[in-house]
């Protein structure tokens, strides 16, 4: 293969997302591009249904995944569920329940927000509580949190929309392969993921599914979904050989290499990898507790892949990173919203999520620290 | 780099896009991921606006890729320029041009259409005579109608909305690097292209840029934009080192190829890549003319990249395209619309554009003619 010019200096990357890809998904998508509407394009569209609907544990039909980030399937879910008036409920214990917030208004619902701080959970009454003054269409909850760390309990309130007859809608963006999903079982009515975390694949699409529930209310919708690209009625057509072309030109190298990640999920296990990234986890958190790092999440809510921790005092947010990133190769994330300049968020995705990574970046820490006191 | 499980069979690509990638882009997507907010992935986004700027003829500063098709862009200018009630003049000459307009009435504006007939272009007086009974907030437009083979002028519209203080706004998604395009000449107020077209990159990302006139249309309006993702004024801290975290995750890996694609493009010259486009279009044309065959399109607006002759009688479409596609692993495009089994659209995009491929595809097309009669 011919060498490009453009050099990338390559990174540990233990942030919040991307993570690292592995060799072979880039080796699958540096294949030749073929059309989108060549019967192999079709035919891994399949397979990636497949091994979607197995990692979201669903036997939803319209199981894809669509062209663009997180946020794409983010907003995929807010404009086919939401018309004007409509209200919902959007539960917020981080930057990404706001950025649903934001989705909602932008279609004209009424948003309900039932709020806790940062690095808290939602709890099952704290919905019930909400129900009592509002009749929502529907409910939108983070399951993971990558800005707090925190893992968000679903079944509970999975339990409490279905009796009242609400759409569930969970973000899995970071959830997605690393940690247990049961769609179907806790009644979950639209999900959206992405690639680029727990799944080591790089960004560029967003995995999605629909219930029949959530289907049936798109179908009698009122108006037309405010958005043509993301009109989950037109998004079907990209699994559909015939009708492709109706639809956007799908992005086909992310296609193969989203392919490729699904397949070594395969062969991983689920239960293994999920597995993985919880021992992963253990090692991290009890090294560094060790070393007298605090976290900040209570332990039955830590998320085993964004480990959120204190930055110690008199140690400089900025220049730990930049050292940690140009003396190093690693990069670990700042914190987000009230937590800017307060801690260090250290993921554990993916590729990421391995033994020598860990031990690097401990290593890399423990150097910067000695030389920083 | 470890092997793929995943292997695709090549093609030669020569339908209306997308195309096939040259192996520096490929090997430029295979590098590593690294994170969004990363200096260097700065770095690349910064250079990739100057080429961007340099191929759309544009001094302006909101000049970048965003992630998602074609569409993706054409939906942005939309969702950014129109606001409910807005009055849109929407050209429409083929299967782009309605896609404009369901978007723009998606967006609630009252849909203005000026129609012709599939392979005519859309004439100055045809815009004339719409303006004495409307006052649009914007005119659209497609440069390169992919499904009739049209090449539309632009210059001469381009006046008399800049006259009439009407925004004008262009869809160069197949255009784009493959014929001259003069933003700033020509009063283009928004444009979108697409990388999987003459750029001969993956398909997955869509560069579009905005005149000030329009960023102050979109400063000054009433309702927020509908769409969070598409939003330019959050759209545009993907160019900004310190703001990326507020936006979506970019696709880095379609970045890198993005990149590498600009600067072959840089490498080899504008004007020599029209050229080769240009000339490259006369051999085909004048070969398939030998043969017997008959062009739909008037010569004075053919499109040079995508050539639309008429299928022989007697000819099935389907198994000519099969045959062509199976025995000799060449693609070429069906009709759109209207025409539907009655043409082919042959593509001379980027690296398809070559006497090779011409030669092969020719060779091709002879047998399997033979064969059939």
């Amino acid at each position: 293969m011919q060498e490009a010019k453009l050099k990338i200096k390559e990174r540990i990357l233990m942030g919040s997302g991307p993570c690292n890809v592995h060799p072979r998904v880039l080796n699958a998508m540096s294949q030749q591009t073929i059309g989108h509407l060549d019967e192999q394009f079709a035919q891994i569209s399949k397979e990636i249904k497949y091994m979607l609907q197995r990692i979201f544990q669903t036997k939803n039909e319209l199981t894809l995944a669509i062209s663009g980030s997180g946020s794409a399937g983010m907003e995929t879910c807010m404009v086919n569920l939401l018309e004007p008036e409509d209200e919902v409920l959007i539960c917020i214990n981080g930057v990404f329940g706001n950025r649903l917030a934001d989705m909602a208004e932008r279609c004209q619902a009424k948003v309900i927000r039932v709020e806790v701080p940062m690095g808290e959970i939602i709890k099952p009454e704290h919905i019930e509580q909400a129900l009592k003054t509002c009749q929502p269409k529907l409910i939108t909850i983070v399951h993971a949190e990558t800005s707090s760390g925190v893992l968000q309990p679903l079944e509970e309130i999975g339990k409490i929309a279905k009796e009242a007859n609400i759409l569930f809608v969970v973000d899995a963006v970071a959830s997605f392969s690393g940690i247990e999903i049961k769609m179907d079982d806790w009644n979950i009515d639209a999900i959206y993921a992405a690639t680029q975390k727990c799944l080591g694949a790089p960004p560029g699409m967003s995995p999605i599914s629909f219930s029949q529930k959530a289907i049936d209310v798109i179908l009698k919708r009122k108006t037309k979904v405010q958005s043509w690209l993301l009109d989950v009625l037109i998004l079907k057509d990209l699994m559909t050989a015939g009708k492709r072309s109706h639809a956007y030109t799908s992005p086909v190298s992310n296609t193969y290499a989203l392919y490729e990640a699904l397949l070594m999920v395969m062969e991983e296990g689920l239960e293994n990898r999920y597995e993985r990234h919880q021992e992963m986890h253990i090692l991290l958190e009890d090294s560094l507790k060790k070393t007298g790092f605090e976290f900040i999440v209570k332990p039955a809510y830590k998320l085993p892949f964004v480990n959120v921790i204190k930055i110690p005092k008199g140690i400089d947010d900025v220049v730990f990173r930049k050292e940690l990133k140009q003396n190093y190769g690693i990069e670990i994330a700042g914190g987000l919203g009230k937590y800017v300049g307060k801690v260090w968020r250290i993921g554990l995705m993916g590729e990421g999520c391995r033994e020598d990574s860990i031990q690097l970046l401990l290593n890399a820490m423990q150097s910067i620290l000695k030389k920083c006191k």
